[in-house]
C-alpha cells in the first residue's frame, strides 16, 4: 500500500480521520507508524497530500491530512474489454487500476461465455476493493468508471459514442503493419480507447464492426497472448506512447 | 494450447508421433481431431510445422508432421529479475513465456526475502512445464534459459558478463527523463537486457552497481507497479520498441 485511500467525507473540515479498518493495520504493522508519523494518503476521486499521525489508541490511528491544491489527471486511456473467465478478472481490477485507466467497459462477445456475466466477480462490492487496492499500489486517486453490456453490438452502435467522446480508437490484431508504439500517436490531451478481445479473438463480424465504428488495428506482433497478458501489455504500450517524450527522439 | 510442442526425439525419421497425454486430451477435447485433421505443432526448441492426423485409437493419436526447414528465432529480449515472492513467480513463468525471452535470470537483492529461493517454484520440474504452456499460448518453441543467483554482487560484477555478452542493458527507474518506448533504441539485432527489481525496488548500492555495469535508467512512469505487473509491461515495451518499423515513423 503505496497510498492510504480514504473515501470523500471521511476527513472532518480540519483534515482529521480515524481508521481502525485493514487501513489502520497496514499502518501499524507494515508501516509501523508512530504518533509524528507521516504517510502518504489521497482522497478517491481527490488529491494526495499527507497524514501525520496525531495518536494511536486501540489499534485505531488518528491523523491529520493536509491535501494538495488539485487531483491528479484522469488517465488518459480507456479499456474496452471483452469480459474474460471470473477467475482471470479477479486478478486484473487491481492490475488495471494499477497501471491507470479512465473507465473500463466489460462487453459480451462470440467467444466470450453468457455464463462469465452472472459472477460476483462483476459487484461493485467485488471489483471496488481491488480497483482501489490497484489505486493505493500505484499511487493514484482515480477510480476507473465500470459499465458492464451484454450485447456487443448495442454497445458499439448505440452506446459507445456517449461512453467515449472523442478520440483514437485502437484494437489489437496480428494483421497490422507496425509495432504499437509508432502506431500509436494521439494528439495532446486526446484520449485513447484499447479494445481487447475474448480468448480465440474477436470473430469478424466484430472486427468488422469495431472498424466501421472508428477502430484502427494496431500490431502487437506474432504471439498470441492470455487476454490478461495482453491487457497489461496493451495498456502500458498506450501508456508509454501517450507519455510526453523529454529529449530530442521523435 | 495454440501449438502443439513436441519434445526432440519424440518424432520418428520422418515425423511421426504418437501422443496419450494431456496433450492428446487437448486435441481430442478441446481442438475435437478426427483422422485427417491438421494441427499446428512446433519442437521445443526446434522448427514449427504442421502435424496431420493419422489415427485415433484409444484415445491415442497418431500424428505425421512435417516442419519448417529453421526454428523461430530466439527472443532479443533478455529479463533479469528480482526473484518475487512464489505466488507471484508462478503465475509469471507462462507469462514470461508467452511474451518471449531468451533467458531469465533470476536473482537475489535486499528487499528479497531469503526464503522465496527455497521454493519449489524454482525447481525445472515446477517452472518447465509451465514455461511450455506459456510457448503452446504464444505459438513459440524457444524454451528460455532459466539462471538463480543467490548473490547480487557476484551475479553482477562476475557472471553477467558471461550471461549477457553485449547489448542494451536497462532497468526501469522512476527518475528517467523519458517513456520507455522512446528510450530502447537498440542496433539491429542487438540483445536487449531489461532488469526489474523487487517490491520496493532496487536499494542504492544496487542501483548503483547495475549502473556501473552498464546498465540505463528507464523511466516507467510515476505509478508503482506490483513486480508481476511490471514485468509484463516492461517486457511488452522492450518487444515493441526492438520491432522493426514498416512505416514511415521513426
Amino acid at each position: 500500500m503505496n497510498l492510504i485511500i480514504l473515501e470523500p467525507g471521511e476527513t472532518s473540515a480540519s483534515g482529521e480521520v480515524c481508521l481502525s479498518d485493514g487501513r489502520a493495520a497496514h499502518l501499524l504493522n507494515v508501516l509501523k507508524v508512530a504518533p509524528g508519523s507521516q504517510v502518504r494518503v489521497g482522497i478517491l476521486d481527490g488529491p494526495r497530500g499527507v497524514g501525520a499521525v496525531e495518536s494511536i489508541v486501540d489499534a485505531t490511528v488518528a491523523m491529520r491530512c493536509a491535501f494538495e491544491p488539485h487531483a491528479p489527471s484522469r488517465p488518459r486511456v480507456d479499456l474496452l474489454l471483452a469480459l474474460p473467465r471470473p477467475k482471470v478478472m479477479r486478478r486484473l481490477w487491481a492490475q488495471i487500476a494499477a497501471l491507470g485507466v479512465g473507465q473500463i467497459i466489460l462487453t459480451n462477445a462470440e467467444r466470450v461465455e453468457r455464463s462469465y456475466f452472472d459472477t460476483h466477480v462483476l459487484t461493485p462490492g467485488c471489483y471496488r476493493p481491488l480497483l482501489i487496492e490497484g489505486l493505493q499500489q500505484a499511487r493514484d486517486t482515480w477510480l476507473p468508471g465500470v459499465s458492464i453490456h451484454r450485447q456487443f453490438k448495442v454497445l458499439v452502435e448505440d452506446e459507445l459514442d456517449r461512453l467515449f467522446t472523442d478520440g483514437l480508437r485502437l484494437v489489437a490484431s496480428t494483421i497490422a503493419a507496425s509495432p504499437t508504439g509508432a502506431t500509436i500517436r494521439p494528439g495532446i490531451d486526446q484520449r485513447v480507447l484499447i479494445a481487447v478481445g475474448p480468448e480465440g479473438g474477436w470473430n469478424d463480424f466484430e472486427m468488422a464492426l469495431l472498424a466501421a465504428h472508428g477502430f484502427e488495428a494496431i500490431n502487437m506482433g506474432p504471439r498470441t497472448l492470455r487476454t490478461d497478458t495482453a491487457c497489461i501489455a496493451l495498456l502500458a504500450l498506450a501508456h508509454d506512447a501517450t507519455t510526453p517524450r523529454q529529449s530530442s527522439h521523435t
